[in-house]
């Protein structure tokens, strides 16, 4: 029996798509490898809805708890978006962040050399960037009370959402961060408005007292978040880890994203605490949507979810060796010029979700 | 007796040094075209906090309220940077907007043709690029109750901010992007995050039903704020007008304003309503902040300060033909390559804050 127990969640749109290429290296892994997997499959998003009535059932959220590790598609589409907020697609990926308590989101931003050109940026700021955007993803805005709409006896409609943050919630993201940095050029940068808000004097003094404390080692610098943004479109490298919360890490992390031009390529992963039995609660997802323009046409990219794979390979699994042969083999098929439509380069030949998937197998 | 009451307010760093050149201006224009202003001057930021004890005085608020519109340069620096929350230079400003209920904050980003190059961005991804971000600027994260950082009983620390709108709080701004668009190319895109906030669920419907109701000659699109700040590195140029919260449009308008590669450039204005006597209140700052590390140095680009009246002179006093004259001064001079530091291209000469003025008062 395997100790990899792995939940598959393709979602909506071009999800079950690009999961269909994972399932492919997942048998080379079990053949060439000797890495097998226990594999499970279930729904979330409009599919969820669609069919169990739920963007996510408890069934579900109860197999990702007890799942080694969660590997999602994506979430969301047309058919969908009028629903009431409380049933949209959106809500089951985040009950399963909130049920999972999974608190830290990697998400890479990284330029892969074979795609500068692709970027909206000049190559000069983009080439060989590699910034590692750590996101809150259980507090904040995103699950603070109290919350919804009101109307007032005037008629007037308020709407309320709360941003709040406690010193655990903080340490425990920031430890990550700092982890992280220590294992890349061992500098953080974090990230808040505390000009502004309350919530954000306090992710500073906590960050702060963290890094006197246990990280001293680390370069550590603060900055707003509107500088942040900033920063990143006339100067990205200057980054190495980025740590932010909720609601700015959405923002920051796509635009970070955006700037490597190739959305398509980028992978992340959620993690838990490791709990008494040495796991650690963690889903992989990519960065990218659910694509509905192209759903079905089999055109979507599956590297970023191959690359979310790998991603688990390392953080779940300790396989850091077939990671690594992972996006080897991904940099390999760039290199040799394969792209689908989302990476084309005018004039090139653009191969499917499927090709991409052989160029894939056969470069590994 | 002049019924242009300005107040000036220089605040700190480069401040002062800026609204020099808007001296020279004001007096060319009482000069040349016959237009007075009734001139006062005050302090704000660390300037008020070193001289009046408060990062805005009582009086200073009161003279704000009675001008017919102020001009602001930039607040904040380093010697105020440790002092607490309540009493920063920041709190000035902020203060300025709530008492003046100026809700509504305009920010062209406009990449100017001579300055395509010093943008992060590949030439053709922003040359001609002239969007208006409408930043709701009195309500949202930055004013909402309750706030502060409390100790829980277990030691725990719990920072807290509240995001609040209400119907009339949207419709008042909204009102006036869909205004701008009809000046415009007839477009706005309204952006929020309704698939996580009910506060954004409130603010795309209140949009949509005044769009119905008033506007629906003007194209209305909807938009999450991470895509928006992703769609504005991939392709700027997509959008007209958008209108959006107070904390989004502080990042979404600063990564607007960095895409054209000249923060040195760009103007604000801040609005609010027109009261009985048909006067609105109105305070102009450009973009920029006060930039400590080239203060007292004669090296900071006046031009967006100069904007700043430009857009005074249209939006408050109805002199549309004066602000067409200082924008086309101002591209005159880039035309002839006169450049301050910040948009410097190597090899050309750079000149001074007061050479740059020279140069605009001879185009004039
Ligand atoms: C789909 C949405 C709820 C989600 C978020 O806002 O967190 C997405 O934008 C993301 O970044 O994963
Ligand atoms: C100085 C600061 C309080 C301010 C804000 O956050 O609104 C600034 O960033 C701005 O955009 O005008």
């Amino acid at each position: 029996a395997s100790n990899k127990k792995l939940l598959i969640l393709p979602g909506d749109g071009i999800g079950p798509e690009v999961m269909g290429e994972v399932h492919r290296v997942i048998g080379w892994m079990d053949k060439r490898r000797a890495v097998g997997f226990e594999l499970e499959e279930g729904l979330v998003g409009g599919a969820a809805i669609d069919g169990e009535g739920a963007p996510v059932s408890d069934a579900t959220v109860e197999k990702a708890m007890a799942a080694d590790a969660v590997l999602l598609g994506a979430v969301g589409g047309p058919k969908w978006d009028d629903l009431p907020f409380q049933q949209k697609p959106e809500r089951g990926l985040l009950r399963l962040r909130k049920d999972m308590a999974l608190f830290a989101n990697l998400r890479p931003a990284l330029c892969f050399d074979a795609l500068v050109e692709a970027s909206s940026l000049k190559p000069e700021v983009v080439s060989g960037l590699d910034i590692m955007i750590v996101r809150e993803l259980t507090g904040g805005v995103y699950f603070g009370e109290p919350r919804g709409i009101e109307t007032l006896p005037d008629g007037t409609r308020r709407g309320i959402n709360t941003q709040v943050y406690t010193t655990p919630e903080i340490h425990r993201v920031a430890r990550v961060a700092f982890d992280l940095a220590r294992k890349r050029q061992n500098r953080l940068c974090s990230v808040e408005k505390a000009n502004v808000m309350e919530s954000g004097v306090l992710w500073r003094e906590e960050v702060t007292k963290l890094h006197a404390a246990e990280f001293s080692d680390v370069e550590l610098s603060h900055m707003y978040a509107d500088n942040c943004a900033m920063q990143l479109v006339r100067a990205p490298k200057q980054f190495d880890v980025i740590v932010t919360d909720n609601l700015f890490g959405d923002m920051l992390s796509d635009a970070a994203a955006m700037l490597t031009g190739s959305l398509g390529m980028l992978p992340s992963a959620s993690l838990g605490d490791v709990d008494a039995s040495g796991r650690r609660a963690a889903l992989y997802e990519p960065v990218h949507g659910s694509a509905p323009d192209i759903t079905g046409q089999g055109k979507a990219n599956p590297l970023a979810t191959l690359l979310s794979f790998a991603m688990m390979l390392r953080y779940s699994f300790d396989l850091g060796d077939d990671a690594d042969l992972i996006e080897q083999a991904v940099q390999d098929v760039l290199a040799a010029g394969h792209r689908t439509g989302d990476i084309a380069v005018p004039g090139a030949a653009v191969v499917s979700t499927a090709q991409m998937g052989d160029a894939l197998l056969a470069a590994l």
